[in-house]
C-alpha cells in the first residue's frame, strides 16, 4: 500500500497529513503557516512539515509515493506554480511549489488551489460520494468553488474555472473590484451579508457595536425572529440560490455542495438556499438534484491534497 | 471506410446527409419536415429520408455503420427519446427516436438535441478546431448552447446542460416563462432585440410597420448610424457579453463560438460582444480566449449528427 502527504496552506495555519488513496487520514498535524514571512520562510516551514510526516512514515514503515499541496491563489496545475498574487499570503506570488518540493524530497508533487482541494475531497469522500457531476461552492469572505465532471476535477483552459463568486446576477449592479458588475459575492458573501444587516440596523435607528456583527450573529438572530436579521438572511439565500440556479442551468450537475464559513449555519441556511434554487432553475435540471452541506469541515483541504496526489500518481504510473 | 447517416430535424425542414467520421459530407439532401403532422407521419418522412441515403450508399458500395439524429427538444441521450414537448413540432413529445429507427434499419442510432449537434460539429470541424474546452452559444428566437469538455460533449446529469439562455443576469428583472427571473434571453435573443427597438421607435414618436422589423434590419440600420438601432444593438451585445463573461468565469473555456440567426450579422456583432466579454470577465480566464463566429452555417446540424453517430459507434465497437 502507498501513502501520500497532503498539505493545506492557509493564511493562518498549515495543515499537513498522511493518508491513503481513498482519503483515509492516518496522521494530521497543524502549525502556523508563517503567512506574513518571506517566501523562503514559508517554504522552510513547509519542508519541516513534510519532513515530520516522512519521519512518521518511516517509523511506521509506510511508503510515501507523492505529495499534494493545496494553496490559495491561482495555481497553474501543469507547472505547479502560483500565478500572480495569492490572497492572504503576501510573499507567495509566483511561488514555484512543485519545483521547490520536488527538488527537496525527490517525490512527485501536485498542487492546486485550495477550493479545488476541498471540492475533490467532498466529491470523493464527503457529501458528493456517488455522484459524477458535482459543483462545490464555498461561501465565506468570498465565493469560490470547484467543478467535478465525470468524477474528475475540471480546471478549464487556464486552470481558472469555477469562479462562481464573479457571476453577474445584476447587470445594473455595483462594480466589483474584479472588473465585473453585480457579481454574486457582492450580494451573498459574508461581508455583503454583514454590510446589509448593518445598513438595515442604521436605517431602523438601532445603535450597535458594528464590529461584533458577523454572519453567525445574524443567522442566530434570524433564528430568534429578529426581523431585520431574517430579511438579511433571506436576501443572501435568494442571491446564492439564483447564482446556483445559473450554475444548475449551465451544468446540470447531480449535486451542489455548499461549504465555507457561512454554510456552517447548517440546514437553516442550506434549506433556504435550496428553496430558491428550486424556484429559479429549469425543471428538467432539478430532477434528482441534491443541494447538500459540505461534510468534511476542517479536514477537507488535506484530504483533497492527498487525493490529488494519489489520483495523479496513479495516472502517472499507469 | 465506414459511413454514417446524419439527420437534422427542424420545424420547417428535415436535412439528411451521408458522411464519414471526420464530418466530411458526400451527399446532403433536404425535404420538408412535416412538423405540423402526426408523430407517425414525421417518422414515415424520416424513414423515407434514411432509405434514400441507404440507396445512394448501396449504389456507391459504401458501408453505412450508424445513424445520428439531431432533434429539437430535451433528448435523453441514454434512451434516445425526446423528454416532454419539443419546440416547433407539436406531435413530437416523447418521440422514441432510437427505438423506431433501430427497429426499422437495424443500425445503431444516436440522438441528441440540435444545439448539441451544432456544438459538436463546430468544435470538431468548424470554428473550434484545435480547442479542447469550448462553449457554443446559439442566438436566435431563444439562446441555447452546447458545452465541450476535453473534446467531448458534456450533457449533464439529466442531459439538460448548457441552458445558457436561462441564466439570470438581473435578479430584479422580468419573470421568464421558464420560471426564472431576468434570464439572458429576455435581453439578448432576437425577440428581445426587436421589442427593444420597437419601444425605442415608439418612444421617439416614429411610426413604422412593426411587422417588418427584424434583427437584420436593426443591425443594418445600426451600421448606417441610426442612433436607436445602434443603442439597441449595443445593449443586446452588452447583455450577451455579460452572459458569456459568466460562462467564461465558470468554465474558463479556450473558445466561445457564437452561432444562430442573430450571429449571422457577423463581425459587427461578434466584435462588440467580444469587447463586453473582455470588459466583464476575470483577467486570468481571458488569456488566449477566442470568441468566434460559427463557421458551418446550414450544414452544422447534419455534420454534428454524423460525428455523433461516428463517435459513439467507434466507442461502441472498441
Amino acid at each position: 500500500m502507498r501513502y501520500y502527504i497532503g498539505l493545506d496552506l492557509g493564511g493562518t495555519n498549515l495543515k499537513y497529513a498522511l493518508g491513503d488513496a481513498t482519503g483515509n487520514i492516518l496522521v494530521k498535524l497543524t502549525r502556523p503557516s508563517w503567512a506574513d514571512k518571506s517566501q523562503e520562510s514559508i517554504f522552510v516551514n513547509i519542508f519541516a512539515a513534510v519532513e515530520k510526516l516522512l519521519e512518521i512514515a518511516k517509523e511506521n514503515e509506510l511508503d510515501v509515493a507523492a505529495i499534494g499541496v493545496g494553496s490559495p491563489g491561482n495555481v497553474d496545475f501543469n507547472t505547479g506554480r502560483i500565478v500572480g498574487q495569492a490572497a492572504n499570503i503576501k510573499e507567495w506570488a509566483d511561488a514555484p511549489i512543485r519545483e521547490r518540493l520536488q527538488n527537496r524530497f525527490h517525490l512527485p508533487v501536485w498542487t492546486d488551489n485550495d477550493a479545488n482541494m476541498v471540492a475533490i475531497a467532498e466529491a470523493r469522500v464527503g457529501a458528493g460520494r456517488g455522484f459524477n457531476h458535482i459543483v462545490f461552492i464555498t461561501v465565506g469572505t468570498g465565493i469560490g468553488g470547484g467543478i467535478i465532471i465525470n468524477g474528475q476535477m475540471y480546471r478549464g483552459g487556464n486552470y481558472n474555472a469555477a469562479e462562481i463568486g464573479h457571476m453577474c446576477i445584476n447587470y445594473q449592479g455595483k462594480k466589483c473590484p474584479c472588473g465585473g458588475t453585480g457579481c454574486l459575492e457582492l450580494y451573498a458573501a459574508a461581508p455583503a451579508i454583514v454590510n446589509l444587516y448593518i445598513s438595515k440596523l442604521r436605517e431602523a435607528g438601532y445603535q450597535e457595536n458594528e464590529d461584533l456583527i458577523s454572519t453567525e450573529l445574524i443567522f442566530d438572530r434570524a433564528k430568534n425572529n429578529d426581523v431585520l436579521a431574517r430579511e438579511t438572511m433571506d436576501f443572501a439565500c435568494k442571491m446564492l440560490g439564483i447564482g446556483i440556479a445559473n450554475v444548475v442551468n449551465l451544468l446540470n450537475p447531480q449535486a451542489v455542495i455548499i461549504g465555507g464559513g457561512v454554510a456552517e449555519a447548517g440546514e437553516d441556511y442550506i434549506g433556504r438556499v435550496r428553496r430558491y434554487v428550486f424556484e429559479h432553475a429549469l425543471k428538467p435540471s432539478l430532477i434528482g438534484l441534491r443541494i447538500l452541506q459540505a461534510q468534511l469541515g476542517n479536514e477537507a483541504g488535506v484530504t483533497g491534497a492527498i487525493i490529488l496526489a494519489a489520483d495523479n500518481t496513479l495516472n502517472f504510473t499507469n
